[in-house]
């Protein structure tokens, strides 16, 4: 059984994670969306709000073989616990690129049998990020072309601290 | 009427800045050099400090047609209100690029009535940035270089607390 | 009366072409779309052809401002003689940015009054070229997702040596 | 069945080359390396002579799931008709990537099923080319820590049309 | 006499640091690594045990010109005063470049006689940062890859706050 | 004695290539500036031509320790054979950096003894290349801005086949 593990902050999760979760599961027989437990990273949502939020979004796509995980430690060490054999990453941009990269050699020399593959964002889903959603939010922006519509309100409740009006 | 804005921390405003100022107002009918309202963002001028600097350089340079504002709120809302149809920005270096894409991209989602347009910033003014001015003025080295002469004092008294002695 | 330059090799024009000149023609009193003559640089359409290609185009998108012509020699030069301001170009990438980024600079130092203001391609043409199409469009492929409507038989006649069969 | 392609110009093989086909092959059922023919292409080797060269260092590897082939026409075609799900690359560096990224989102337009995913290269072998091997081979040097031993003289032989002394 | 300055923030010192300073003792008659007091950017280790760190990792390489020191204010300062006439940086990626690229053009302004030369980080060494030893250490993995061996279990001890067990 | 290489193509020499000879000569007791020998690689000007440019305008600043050679063969093999410990590179750009720094991690693989140091290009040179310089004085256009005053004639002459008129 092929195990892969897509790791991030979905802080919140984006459309463009979607698209990354909608494309990986189809490679493997498994794939783990896990939530990285990082103290000293100031986020916007829980842990567990960010998991509650990935729950819902796949659920609702109904994705059979794709689990929702957090991972409290390193993620070299996570996926051998788990026969993890790849790391999935999305790519938007260079900047991306030269982190992602660098993760991945460390990650291969501290787990010489994992791998990571990197799949490039689709172009619509290229200019979007947590950051600019939790942006454009906190302006009262629309964020329905960021974010996945069943977890749209939840997210500028929680980032307002008010209720958006139905529209 | 083509009314531009050209937004940005100026936090303090550049030789660089003070460039693209210099060739985009040249393009268009009004230029609004703007100063984003950013509570969250750590800044070492405060807004009200940013504009006057910018209103010291700018009316130093006489330009007939540019307008010192701030921006409370998202920046695609500000040009639907004003009636700007395009955001220019001054590029330096790659990094900016990606960033800078990534603003245009969903400047054009939330307005797509609106434009980024990109100038790259002159060959002598591509090292110089806002950081590094203060990077160098608050370790008592010389900004001469890198800020218009008419506001240099006020930066160095500001980030050093003490007034530059005449040379 | 702002006039503008749009230049490249247009070898075909592309949806990512078309969308520049979309949005370029507003923010200008005239743009005027500028093929390069450059007998050094082989192409797969001549001069006149692509010429040709860019008037079908715009003429069916009704742009009353524009104009098709070519630049023999200097652009900073044909600049001068045609009181361009602004030389008009899209990016894609990084790659595109660096060399346009030189072309700039370059025309700036032969050509001072003129600027280069650069326009983000959107995300649905970021990865369209016009190599791309000649590739796709060589091995028999759909190339009606990257060129306007219009000119698709022409382009693909003219680099199969065959009329593309109705569909 | 999953089944995975690794195209490239292979001109020649190279350890890179190796240590992606290494890491792809157990991520997949079956693992395509395939030579496009490309005729406008100048090339070193030959098709048959490139798909030589890789049948001879993936027999020495012993992997039961690579098979060596040609692409005569569009990638996105051949992997319709052979079921291919992904398109496997190695990424070097951020030049690499920008052309990638291009085709990849190509591909995707083309063959809306098919994946493009992406591969680090090891740190060890981010720096061999193809192109490199060349140069190094053409002035005599010594090109055994960039391409597999067991095809090494017949590359010198190749390019230097003479026999490597015996070391 | 040609004196040269490393400079970095060697929190922690690793084994890309080293690499640095063995190739660069060579060329120049007398190498100083020096360490920057910063006091808005937060680290892990003091400027003294920065400094501890790297004359433990010095002293045991037998570097018979290299001198450890700090730098209190401007490096272009520093540099006048010691008659340093080159800035040495290691570079691994892209992103080094340009921050260090503006650097370098900063410096130059502020110190025309300096020179800033840049040495290609080698291959083994070109994913490991300082910030990537700390995430490593501080979920409790293997930093043995990364950095020195004669200062690993210092590093663990002050990162983890608890002794590595004897192996 | 530590003695540097400067290689290039040089076709022709630039006010860029001329900054950085002026600036590495400093560094070390003998800088030898190299023309490759590259039968494959179509130049404008022959090996002879550029080591000529090259010599007038080294001649003209009275550099004492600059020499003018050409290589003919690996250049990891001829900084063997003449004691070179360094290779010097200007960098104007990331383009540049990737092909550099694989051509410096070859060139250690070559010849683990020799380094490759870079140099930033001064921000005035940074747009200045050979082939700009071409395709500027083709098209009849002034290059004095780009390189040594002393042999601009030179260089019209033999790229357009005719005099400059005195101006």
């Amino acid at each position: 059984m092929r195990i892969a593990v897509y790791p991030g902050s979905f802080d919140p999760v984006t459309l463009g994670h979607l698209d990354i979760i909608h494309r990986a599961h189809k490679l493997f027989d498994k794939l783990i969306v896990a939530v990285p437990v990082n103290p000293a990273k100031k986020t916007s949502f829980s842990v567990e709000e960010r998991m509650d939020l990935l729950r819902i979004v796949c659920g609702k796509e109904g994705f059979p073989n794709v689990e929702i995980d957090k991972v409290d430690g390193l993620l070299a060490e996570y996926a051998r616990r788990k026969n993890v054999m790849v790391i999935v990453k999305g790519l938007r941009a260079m900047s991306d690129f030269e982190y992602e990269f660098q993760q991945a050699l460390t990650n291969k020399k501290l787990n010489p049998e994992l791998e990571t593959m990197f799949l490039a964002t689709s172009a619509e889903n290229m200019f979007v990020s947590s950051s600019m959603v939790k942006q454009v939010a906190g302006f009262g922006g629309d964020i329905s072309h960021f974010v996945p519509e069943c977890i749209s309100d939840t997210i500028i409740e929680r980032l307002c601290g008010e209720k958006k009006p139905e529209a």
